[in-house]
């Protein structure tokens, strides 16, 4: 086998509409508060496929043209890789509905740090609202120290 | 474990200076022709460190801000995942070096696509360059196909 690693694939996507974002209310999910929806990405599925499934399944909205600007990593524990795709979009169709994943709702971009974010929402924005980095790196050898590249 | 799968990393960068892109001229390495320089993410490697080593190690310079836009894919006979971190950068500094891989120089744009290119370099233009797709995946059940999402 050449050079394959172990690696969990993941996606999250910033559905946006002007100055609104749709975020997930996420409760007793390992952590509560603010974050964008998204999910795993199935085996052989094409990335794209799977954050178009997820977006559907979490939303109930049918989003086009989702676009890869960035990505969130860690090594874990066992060596394995966490890849989460960071996608965006504002082209969507259809009637939001929330799913057991968390209310989803949308939120003015400008509040959402000053809600109760998780996950790195911060650094996400940074890539995917503001366009300044394109990369999100947990730095487990050094208690998990978010860097940004 | 959870829901891993097993993934070949690797990326491919579009160096660009205005309406001229850096390209690498492969001879003799299972195609012959013209494609973005890239290389394999090495184990527990961040993907944006990555890019940067194989870009210095390729073309001798040394790139800032890669940007991600976008990834290509394909499903192995095998079963594991071949995926291409696709980005692109205009920040670059230092002397053009080839390498072993190829034989590194710019080319206009335009004529990327009249050269003797390989490896889905049409579609990759208009995921790199046009920014009109994110996703080329190879579908292996028919017959390799190229398909843009």
């Amino acid at each position: 086998m050449e050079r394959t690693e172990r690696v969990i694939l993941t996606n999250l996507c910033m559905i946006y509409n002007g100055s609104k974002v749709l975020v997930e209310e996420k409760v007793g999910k390992g952590a509560d508060g603010i974050i964008f929806p998204g999910g795993h990405v199935e085996e052989h599925e094409p990335i794209v496929d799977s954050v178009i499934r997820e977006m559907k399944e979490e939303t109930g909205l049918d989003i086009e043209k989702p676009c890869l600007c960035g990505v969130k990593e860690w090594i874990n524990e066992d060596g394995s890789r966490y890849v989460v795709f960071l996608f965006k979009t504002d082209r969507f169709s259809g009637d939001i509905i929330s799913s057991d994943e968390g209310r989803v709702f949308w939120m003015e971009k400008e509040y959402i740090l000053k809600s109760n974010w998780i996950w790195h929402m911060d650094g996400l924005m940074r890539i995917m609202a503001d366009g300044e980095y394109t990369e999100l790196f947990l730095d487990a050898a050094n208690d998990w120290k978010p860097i940004l590249k």
